[in-house]
């Protein structure tokens, strides 16, 4: 075990796709916690789009990364310090941990992981938020009907997989667009959706229309652009679009214009709406409980792209943010 | 009284804003009603954006005009033949009549006005369908809470009025944008908005935010485009867009692009509905007692835009698209 914290800050904020030399690698002495609070040794750490969004200095939800300030993102690790009643030593949790070895964290913030139940790596990822976010998104503002066509972008990624599967629980016809053919192939054969779209060879258009014959009644968005224009054009009456991501417009230097999609709302009376997990909080405890048994059933498959290093969190990040990961993209910090 | 029936019908598909030679003038004999149904002598024929969408070939929320056919449209008038119980000879009413002298309607599309509560030719403006438009898609839509900030587009118009006037009634700063230093006057002085900007003049963005330092919490969007763009910018956490209609779209000829605006919905939690008047129409008597009852209290002001004569039908619709009305535009048939 290693007796100092290594942490990657944020040295310089990106314009445009951010570059290793928009990250330092820094180490000093191990935090100690204080009173309600635990030490977690971070196994894995999250790397998540939203991660982009947090790097510049515009106003969010949430502040953004200060420079010089270490990465967030959670983590999920091992307690080897507790000041805190209710976890003990030893226990797994996932944390809001940041892109550090060890990081400190109030008991609230802690949600306890049971390495019987499932890889802690899944609390980052299908069992945690990203599976949340699918959870809520799709079943909450997407208000899927059996019968209805579900179409979900980046629908091999950490939400989009989950999206996916949910749809078919629900009785729906789910189709996705992906950017690779062993992403379109991966969903097809392993996760069972009914049909899906290569966004980066296909003619979208097309390709939808034959994707989806009976046109699109829930749109989970995760990417936005040209493939949100073209899903827009074939939304049905009283359709639900849930706004999750837009990943397509994190690393714009320049305004990106697109159609004018408002026109397809009003006639067809579509119900566009965006949303962040934490809306949610108060039902996180439904979340991961269903999320859980259904991966315990088998009915929810997981992929992980797991890259091993805290090192390689920057590289990784910038990789995810170009859709090079397949699946749900980790780093693993400690393997053992 | 004439003895013969005057008729607009679609002559040409327009492309872009419609011509005069888009439409044609017929003159055939006086229709008879036939069992259930009313003849109705129109007085007034009111003209609304939705009607270039009806000029098209396209699939919408019902079906288009075919050349040859009459131009739709609500008329308001009197009945001068009834084989309708109910329905007597001398009462007037409102009705899908089209842009014709006579039309001839069944008894459940005949909404009876009373002339002694309000000149009928409201029945077709702020106490007919422009006026629950606002009303539902300010209130049902757009849910605002005392101290809100509404924005309204195209707020002089026969939609627009209304929803700035209810927007005040609810406690809400009211602000609307309009196409002539007269209108802007006009929302101001006359209808109590609390603040107002010229769209072809101001710099939308400095204009907006100086006459909604708070921020924007429900907008009511008739118009689309540019003002649209700059309102999105500008809106708060968990606002609301009611898209009520998308005039600065129709009569494009090429496409229009414009920033990306879901981005804002995503971290903001907008959320945004189209909706179409019909959707409520289990409560449009709600709609019109109380709409008719604050008029009456002299709450709601009505102003109308008021042609002369049936054949200047089409030349004052191609004029609406273009914003030259300044109020609720109707053609006035009959003059007695």
């Amino acid at each position: 075990m290693r007796n100092t914290n290594r942490r990657v800050t944020l040295a310089a904020r990106p314009s445009g796709y951010p570059k290793t030399s928009d990250f330092a690698l820094v180490e000093d002495a191990i935090p100690e916690p204080g009173p309600g609070q635990v030490l977690v040794r971070n196994h894995y750490l999250s790397l998540d789009p939203y991660m982009r969004g947090r790097m510049n200095d515009v106003k969010s939800y949430v502040p953004p990364v200060q420079i010089g300030e270490t990465m967030v993102g959670a983590t999920a690790g091992e307690v080897t310090q507790s000041n805190a009643p209710g976890v003990a030593v030893g226990d797994f949790v996932s944390v809001p941990g940041g892109w550090q070895d060890y990081s400190i964290a109030s008991a609230g913030e802690a949600f306890k992981l049971d390495p019987d139940a499932a890889p802690i790596s899944t609390g980052l990822g299908a069992l945690g938020m990203p599976g949340m976010t699918a959870y809520f998104g799709l079943l909450d503002l997407g208000q899927p009907k059996p019968g209805d066509t579900v179409f979900v972008s980046a629908a091999s990624g950490a939400v989009g997989a989950v999206v996916g599967q949910i749809a078919k629980m629900a009785g729906c016809r789910a189709v996705g667009s992906a950017g690779s053919d062993a992403k379109v192939a991966y969903v097809l054969d392993e996760l069972g959706f009914d049909a899906a779209i290569n966004y980066k060879t296909a003619d979208l258009g097309a390709a939808i229309d034959a994707a989806c014959p009976d046109g699109i009644d829930v749109y989970f968005d995760n990417v936005g652009g040209a493939i949100t224009d073209a899903v827009f054009e074939r939304m049905n009456m009283w359709g639900r679009v849930s706004v999750c991501g837009q990943i397509s417009q994190y690393n714009l230097t320049q305004e990106d214009l697109g159609p004018r999609n408002l026109r397809f709302s009003l006639v067809n009376r579509i119900n566009i709406r965006g949303f962040i997990v934490f809306d949610f909080m108060a039902r996180y405890g439904e979340a991961r409980s269903r999320l859980t048994r259904w991966y315990q059933e088998g009915k929810l498959k997981i992929l992980e792209d797991v890259t091993d290093g805290l090192e390689n969190a920057p590289t990784e990040l910038i990789g995810l943010l170009q859709g090079d990961n397949f699946g749900k993209k980790l780093i693993r910090i400690v393997n053992e």
